[in-house]
């Protein structure tokens, strides 16, 4: 019999951090970071922290670490207590506390490893101030002269947001480590997508994190009066961005690699009234992939065809790019060790990328990384009603408690 | 040699008139109902009309009328002297400078008709705060309940703009004339179209304005994570709408009157965000035909095809509709007297529906109501090139002398 986590004491971990910035009527959990409810459970965490005999620090950029071991390079863990407006309690809150329940397993049953462990909680991975913020200093990406444009979307500027909490955000490029201290990270998630819970497979081998490609496509026509102008005299704006997106989509999933996604989450049209041809039509465009030749290739082939729908109808065309992350593949090493965790526990896994954004994408660049993913029940994340079975985190806990046994030797 | 009008007398009067509103740096023509400089318009007007020998009056809903003639129903001419903001010095100006040019050839000729002869300026045309406003209370068809809540775009009351000019909203509604006093309406106005311009022909005979039929559709589906969904299990309310706008428009030119037209002025997605898959397409249409059996059949086969594709991609779809203009014919009576009229000045005319909505389609409910078209360079209107060649202006201008004299008997 392996050594296993105790259920019963991740599980009232996870419904107690649940209660910090729970909102009222069943809407879910909001605990933004730096906010009052993020930095009352940072507290309740580091109590837990020191409770479970690792010892604990919070870097400029506020990450939290709780560590267990001497020296050397360190296995870590780990994931993020903030969440989303109207979030659920396991994205993030998993990672974190599932982190904290395995190395409080291995004090209290004795193991040494040869390598330290930490489980650290990043601050800011949804983003409020900006994307991944905690694990991005921590890497060494973060640039210090962008900090102080940095603000929510209701305005709100980083800068006074972390004054609030007690942090300098000016200081926060200064929790960038030195990789050499750093063995290997591994983070348990919930998969945030159905493909787990549809197929019945308890634990997910992340391969790396998907590549996102975000474009804003402006398509330009005529704004001439719709009900005086022959229906084959307009140039519609709306009309070209619209065949362009239902085309696009088609040539994602006919060409990409099968698993490539896309996604037209905002359109704008100008000047945008009942009565009068739209002239403009801004379209967000994001495609995800895997594999790093596939998602330039399918960016730049949509692109050609954007282009050759807006001649066709004489409009224009133009692109502006928003932002391009680069796939993260996970490092061998780790996926391997994921696998034989599960394999000894008797679970059954399957390999899969994260069509998500996850602070292991940062840790990546630096060190071995890798995911495991326990199923969400339906699919479903980011809203109240986000869910797994204890049963199911259990599994993921245990896969996570061997993964790390091995890392750590 | 017929008679015929003055095209320097009304070339500056047209000129005259620009001037009041006009924006700075050839930025057109701002001149909104009941704004300052559309109150120093109408005092200019009415100087103009009694300076051509009519007798004025101004009535509770702010329409301004020249009067040729004594007792017994008056063919009545006329436009509006508002502008839409930034607009153009013909819309509108044009059929009450023209009706005033008339008048006052008929006036200073001698010309003694059976009928009297009156010319008219419709307040708000443009719909500032409320479309066809001045000849919707002439006609009777103003509901005085309604008019408090009558606001502009920037949330300005029409009360509040009525008092400033020196009329009482609440009293609007006593404009309605007895439809005994009236013989016949017609109005001169540029086409705002391209079909003259293209064509070369000087004349249109506005068989009657379209009927125009305005939905808002909603197309619902779910919002799911962008990233993590499987392209195959979205419901994507984006997708759904742009496949039935697409679809929609091919249906309304293929199985429409040849000229029926459809526009998709604005659509909003919520959550209206890159990296969610849009839960929700709200989108406007609007349809506009001439024939009052084509019209309904249209807009219905455009829903059901609406609701088909909302079916097949897993969205619901919901309608809402905002408005619903009738068609209204013009009277044969009128559209003879204007093919007479323009037969009889050697200049070749066809015949043509009005894509865009005229003071004349409230008349047409009243009394015989006709409309003339002269060329729109390029078809432009609503923009400060807005812009009629000044021979053009003559040929219309006579061409409702014409016809003025042959209805007024």
């Amino acid at each position: 019999m392996p050594n296993v986590i105790s259920l019963p004491r991740l599980r009232a971990h996870i419904e107690t951090l649940s209660r910090f910035g729970k909102n009222p009527d069943g809407r879910g959990i909001t605990r933004s970071c730096w906010s009052p409810a993020h930095e009352e459970a940072r507290t309740w965490l580091l109590a837990r922290m020191k409770k479970a005999g690792l010892s604990t620090s919070v870097d400029p950029a506020g990450n939290t670490f709780g560590r267990l071991g001497g020296k050397g390079p360190t296995v870590m863990t780990g994931s993020h207590i903030d969440t989303v407006p109207q979030g659920g309690h396991l994205d993030g809150a998993l990672g974190v506390l599932a982190g904290l329940e395995c190395l409080q397993t291995i004090h209290e049953k004795g193991i040494v490893t040869r390598l330290p462990l930490t489980v650290a909680a990043w601050s800011d991975e949804e983003g409020r101030y900006g994307s991944l913020f905690g694990s991005r200093a921590f890497t060494g990406k973060l640039d210090p002269k962008r900090v102080p444009g940095f603000r929510a979307a209701d305005g709100e500027r980083l800068v006074d947001a972390m004054a609030r909490a007690g942090f300098d955000a000016r200081k926060a490029h200064k929790a960038a480590c030195d990789p050499r201290t750093l063995a290997a990270y591994v983070e348990l998630h919930i998969e945030q997508g159905p493909n787990l819970d549809a197929s019945g497979i308890p634990i997910g081998v992340v391969e790396g994190i998907v590549g996102i490609r975000r474009n804003r496509l402006t398509f330009i026509g005529e704004p001439d009066h719709a009900g005086t102008t022959p229906m084959a005299w307009r140039k519609d704006a709306f009309l070209g961005a619209a065949e362009y997106a239902l085309r696009a989509r088609e040539h994602v999933v006919k060409r990409g690699s099968g698993r490539s996604v896309t996604n037209f989450g905002r359109i704008e049209l100008e000047p945008g009234v009942s009565n009068i041809v739209p002239a403009r039509a801004v379209l967000l465009q994001e495609i995800r992939e895997l594999d790093p030749r596939i998602l330039p290739r399918l960016e730049r082939e949509c692109l050609a065809l954007g282009r050759a729908i807006a001649r066709r109808r004489g409009l224009r065309m133009t692109v502006e790019s928003l932002s391009r992350n680069a796939p993260a593949r996970c490092a061998p090493r780790v996926r391997t060790a994921v696998e034989r965790a599960a394999t000894a526990l008797r679970l059954e896994w399957k390999r899969m990328p994260s069509g998500a954004g996850h602070d292991a994408q940062n840790l990546a660049k630096i060190t071995d990384a890798g995911m495991v993913f326990v199923p969400s029940k339906g699919g479903r994340s980011h809203r109240p009603d986000e869910m797994s079975d204890w049963k199911a985190i259990e599994r993921g806990a245990n896969v996570l408690l061997h993964t790390l046994l091995d890392l750590a030797g």
